[in-house]
C-alpha cells in the first residue's frame, strides 16, 4: 500500500524557512502569508490492512520521520493525496 | 484561502534524501520500498476563489516553490490535505 506522510512545524514553533518563502512570493508581488515549510514522505508499506499501515506508520514518524517535540504529522493512504495534478 | 503545495523529485530523478530514510527504515525493521522525500508548502493566498488561487499559486510553483526541470508539484486547497491528524 501506497502512504504519503506530511509533516509539519507544529503551531508556534519558528519556520525561517516558511518565512523566507513568504518574503521571497511578496517580493515577486504575490499576496500571501501564513507560510509555513514542511516535508512529505512517499512510501510503500508491505501491507495492503489500512489499520496494520497506519500503526505502521506511526511508529515510523515516532522513530524516525518526525520530531514530535516540534512536528506534527498526518498520513495520506493510496490516493488521498492525489489532488490536482501537475505536470 | 488556504492552500497546501506538495512539491516530488519526478520519477527517474535521482532522491538521496528518499534512498536514506528507506535504507534508515529498512534497519529499523520496516518492510518498505519506494521512499521518495519532498516537500510541502502550507500558505494563505489572498482570494477566496478557487481558480484564481489555482493560478496564483501555479505562478508561485513556476517562479519559486518548484524546480520544473526536476521536481513535479500539486496543489491542495483548504481541507484536501486533512487526511488523518496526529497529535
Amino acid at each position: 500500500m501506497k502512504a504519503t506522510v506530511l509533516v509539519r512545524p507544529k503551531p508556534g514553533i519558528l519556520d525561517p524557512e516558511g518565512q523566507a518563502v513568504e518574503s521571497s512570493l511578496r517580493h515577486l508581488g504575490f499576496e500571501v502569508s501564513d507560510a509555513r515549510v514542511g516535508r512529505l514522505v512517499d512510501i510503500q508499506v508491505a501491507t495492503d490492512d489500512e489499520t496494520e499501515a497506519l500503526t505502521q506508520i506511526e511508529r515510523m514518524c515516532e522513530q524516525l520521520l518526525a520530531n514530535p517535540l516540534i512536528e506534527s504529522y498526518i498520513v495520506l493512504l493510496n490516493g488521498d493525496a492525489a489532488g490536482r495534478e501537475q505536470a
